[in-house]
């Protein structure tokens, strides 16, 4: 059965897509640590991110770090920190959380729920920032 | 002035190594979230992973992934968790963390304190199974 993560790149759930390649994809994290909480996934499906092969692992690394350069210009933060933990979602998945203070990369902490049309809203400036990198 | 950690790589001050070649080094976090815990740098200075330039980044994430390959033969494990924060020490490093839940990934639990002794026996399996990967 395919992924809840395969199943947003196809479109079957909607997600707030920030990115897409023909190999990666990027969208908004629903329950953030912080605004403009992204994550970032292969297209094909793997549990675990250093078992990927070795062009899918550099190819995400680096799509990666252009999505995080997208989400710095968009959300006020000292930089983009990065988190890669998979022991909910069977399908990788690059955590890109703005960071103001260490203690902000906390997945215990309490998740935002922001509204949707503000949800909307960041991923739709940082796809703009996406695309004009 | 060196980083705390370029004084580690030149040697000045002594470290748990775990793998190194002529552009990364790696040594155990001398205050771990689990045995094993591992800190991954690039021998250039740079105090932001996304500002590494192109080689130097896909180099060392490629480094990394080699390093949690030896550090999960070692340590048991469900999986390496990936973490980069960077807010404390100005010189990038990557976080490897043997995780066997989702909230072993947390910077804000109580560190290990393990014996020296321990540190280096960890160290020494690791480095010997980086060495036969």
């Amino acid at each position: 059965m395919a992924t809840i993560f395969s199943r947003i790149v196809a479109g079957e759930i909607p997600s707030y897509k920030v990115a897409e390649s023909d190999k990666f994809y990027a969208f908004l994290d629903i329950a953030p640590l912080a605004k403009g909480h992204t994550l970032v996934i292969p297209k094909i499906e793997d549990d675990y991110i250093f078992h990927l092969d070795e062009q899918t692992y550099a190819g995400l690394w680096d799509f990666a770090r252009k999505v995080a350069a997208a989400v710095e210009k968009v959300c006020p933060c000292k930089r983009v920190g990065v988190a890669v933990l998979g022991m909910e979602v069977p399908h990788v998945h690059i955590h890109l959380v703005p960071l103001n203070n260490e203690g902000d990369l906390d997945f215990k902490k309490e998740k935002l729920s922001l509204p949707a049309e503000q949800m909307q809203d960041i991923a739709s400036r940082i796809a703009e920032a996406f695309d004009t990198l």
